[in-house]
This record gives structure tokens, sequence and C-alpha cells, in this order.
């Protein structure tokens, strides 16, 4: 199946979608596909919540960076990480979840991100672009409060769909010698592949912004990671019910 | 491409698997395909950890609930999220990496999560079969060891790879209704769906073992749920620099 592989190179970011519809079917199959996956258990701890509603959306988009596609694209999707469900079912056996374990929320999220990329590969699979949007964790009370999510579920990331309206490069990626390795984890050639990709990612940078970006990975890294990106989200989960025990 | 939607729902986990040799090409391929899924803001978190040695398969074999798919595969991978990689990054920009953030952990996690469905996807494209192996977690101090894992980096699943020996039904999965909600966590028809599904998977349950396995999902979910799996893990986590801040 040559055409997969093709499909799962070729992938990148679509942020500009055409007017073009993506059909209730269509989401369906997606969400069908992404529900295939693998899943801890059987848990299947994904809920997907399609926002349509032009304020939820506008809001959500001012929680999240001002990211114009969420607002743009025909089809926005919520991934969540769901133990209400779980809970439910629970009551319905008789038996008493626990909640709040540190497992549990590794389980759940993997569980999402399982799911979503079966979705993604779906999505494209019918000539339609994605772009995740993990920037609803800049403010993840107000996507929980817009979509009344019940305690013991959380907003992971959202997911934009739509036909392409763009055709931007594929990104480079780290020298896969760099992350497959063999029988343990072995460093001592990483700092020179980093550099060699430094360079490639530079180029990349620089092409992509007629030369007005000049960074390296590198770079973006250490200016990602010198502050703390994020600092209510320990705060947040645990008032959702996702205590880290 | 009817065939990608065809092969995402045929999934079903391989635990058995033939002599037939997979190549080294193949596994880079297959890694190369699991590194083209979106990241977050480009960290590349995911390092992958082929593990040959007869030894270290089976220590990691009995610290996974001695699952014999961890010997007997063709090919092991574990899956690691990893923010020791960004931390050379950061100290080669002259940068102080930030770490032990609650965000941190997730969108490490979710990095790991995508590149391993990619990289299902393009195992099940070439004919493969695999399983997921989230019991590494039972006893990740052991995998972190033999893996020789530097602080920063944590082993999420384990994937076994290779020619199916089996061909299994695929796992019914929730109603979709169940799933896909649309503006908001609406519930109320989820006790009904739940029990709808509850009878499916009876059926499926007594199918596949002659009737000896009379449950559901409830109860399957009630069973998981009603003690503490894995609390090791939040000490665990926090010893390898997951603090959860």
């Amino acid at each position: 199946m040559q055409d997969i592989h093709m499909l799962l190179r070729q992938h990148r970011s679509i942020r500009s979608f055409s007017n073009e519809h993506v059909t209730d079917d269509d989401v369906e199959d997606i969400v069908i596909s992404a529900q295939c996956a693998s899943t801890s258990s059987h848990i299947q701890a994904t809920t997907v919540i399609r926002v349509r509603d032009t304020d939820s959306l506008k809001q959500i988009a001012e929680a999240a960076n001002n990211q114009r596609q969420i607002t743009e694209a025909p089809v926005f999707l919520v991934w969540c990480a769901d133990m209400h469900r779980i809970g439910l079912a629970c009551e319905m056996a008789e038996g008493d979840m626990i909640s709040g374990m540190t497992e549990q929320f590794i389980s759940t999220t993997v569980d999402v991100a399982l799911a979503a990329q079966n979705a993604v590969i779906a999505a494209e699979g019918m000539g339609l672009g994605v772009c995740y949007i993990g920037a609803i964790r800049n403010n993840p009370q107000v996507v929980t409060e817009i979509l009344e999510l019940p305690k013991h579920v959380y907003p992971v990331f959202g997911l934009c769909i739509g036909h392409p309206a763009e055709d931007p490069e594929t990104k480079p990626r780290l020298p896969v010698k760099l992350i497959l390795k063999e029988e343990r984890y072995d460093d001592h050639n990483d700092r020179e592949l980093i550099a060699d990709y430094d360079e490639t990612m530079n180029n990349y940078y620089q092409k992509r912004t007629n030369t007005k970006k000049v960074s390296t990975w590198s770079k973006e890294m250490a200016r990602r990671y010198e502050s703390e990106r994020r600092p209510h989200m320990r705060d947040f989960l645990r008032n959702r019910g996702f205590e880290m025990r």
C-alpha cells in the first residue's frame, strides 16, 4: 500500500480552507475511523464535540490564541479525554469508579490521541486538510464551560478539518537516526545530529519567510521552554477530577 | 482513498506472529512515517527504542504481565516521551529548559501517541500486524533501567510488529452517537446507548469464548476501575523529572 505511506509523508497542517462543504456523513465516517484505533483495555475514553455555533467558535478562537482557522474551517472538533462515560458504565454495573489516578490520565489522553490521529489519516485520505489546535489548552476552562463538559472530562486539543485552500511544504523532521535507537538510549551522537538538523531548519525558515526568519530547531526549543507554558494546567485538571494521584 | 478507510476499520491487535522477517529498512520506513505526524510546536518529543536483545525482551515481558508477544514478535519498539533531547537543544542554544510542567507532560505524551499511531497505520499498510503494550507501565522502572533512559524520558507504551499468524475479528466499538456530540456534552441518552452496547459486547464475548465469558462493557469498566491501577505512576514520573507542576 505505497499510497498510504505517501499519504502519511505528505502531511502538513492546513490553516486555510476553501468554502467547499464537508458533509455530516463525512464527519461521522471520520469519527468512526477514529474509534477503530487501539484503545487501552477497551476503555474508549474519547469523546468528540463538534462545534458549529458561531459564538461558541468565536469564544474558543479567542481563548486559543486567536487562531482564525477555528472559526473559518468547515468543521471544528474538540477531542476530549472522557472518564465521565466510564463512570456512568461503572454505575450501571453497580461499581464505584476510582478517579484521579495519574495512570488514568495517561491512558485516557493516549486513547484520545490515537483516535484523533486515525481521524486525521481518514480525513487526509478523503483529500481534506487538518490542523490540530493544542492552543485550546491556553484557556481550557473557557472551552470546558462552552462545551458544558462534566467532571472527569477534559479538552485535549481541537481539530480543524476542511478542503485545503493552500498547499504548504512539508516541514522537515529530525533525522531518523536521532529518533530510532537500538537497545538503549545512547545520545553520544545527538548533539551533532541536532546541529545538522538546525542547519536544515534554518534553511527551511529562511526559504519560507523570504529570509526574514533566522532560527534553528534548538533556538525554537530554547525559546519555547525557557518560560512556563500553560502553568494553569495542573490546577485546571485537578478541578476537573484529574488529580494526578 | 476508500482503501485507507478500509485499512483503518480492519484494525485489530495481533498477538501471534509468523516467522516471516521484517527488515530493518521496513522498521526505519515505519518510524519515518511516524515522524510525519503532527507535533506540538514542532517539539518532536518521540524517541523509539528497538529492543532485540533476548534477555532485555524477556525482562520487559516479565515486567509487562508476561505478554508473550513481546518476546515473540519480530519487532518490539518502546515509544518514549522525550524531553531530554529538548534539553540538549536548549543547552546548544544557550537556554535553560524549564521542566516538570504538567503541560509538557501532556504535549510530549500526545506527541508520542500521534507518532505511534502513524507507525501503526504505516505497518498495517504494509500488511503487518501490531499490538500496543501499555503494560510496560506495570513496571516502568525496570523498562527505564534496561533501556538506560535518561532523566526527562519516560516509556509510554511498547509496540509489537510482525506478520500476522492469526486473523481475529475486529472488536465492536461504542455507538458513534455516544462518541460524537454536537455543541455541548449532552449525556441524557448515554445510559441507553451504553446498555445497547453492553448487549453487543456480551454477544461478542460469548461468541469469542464459546459462551465461557459472560460480560458487558460496563462490567469490564467497573472491574477495571474499582481498584487503583498502576498507582506507582505518579512517583515514577516524578523521579524521572515529570513532576506535574
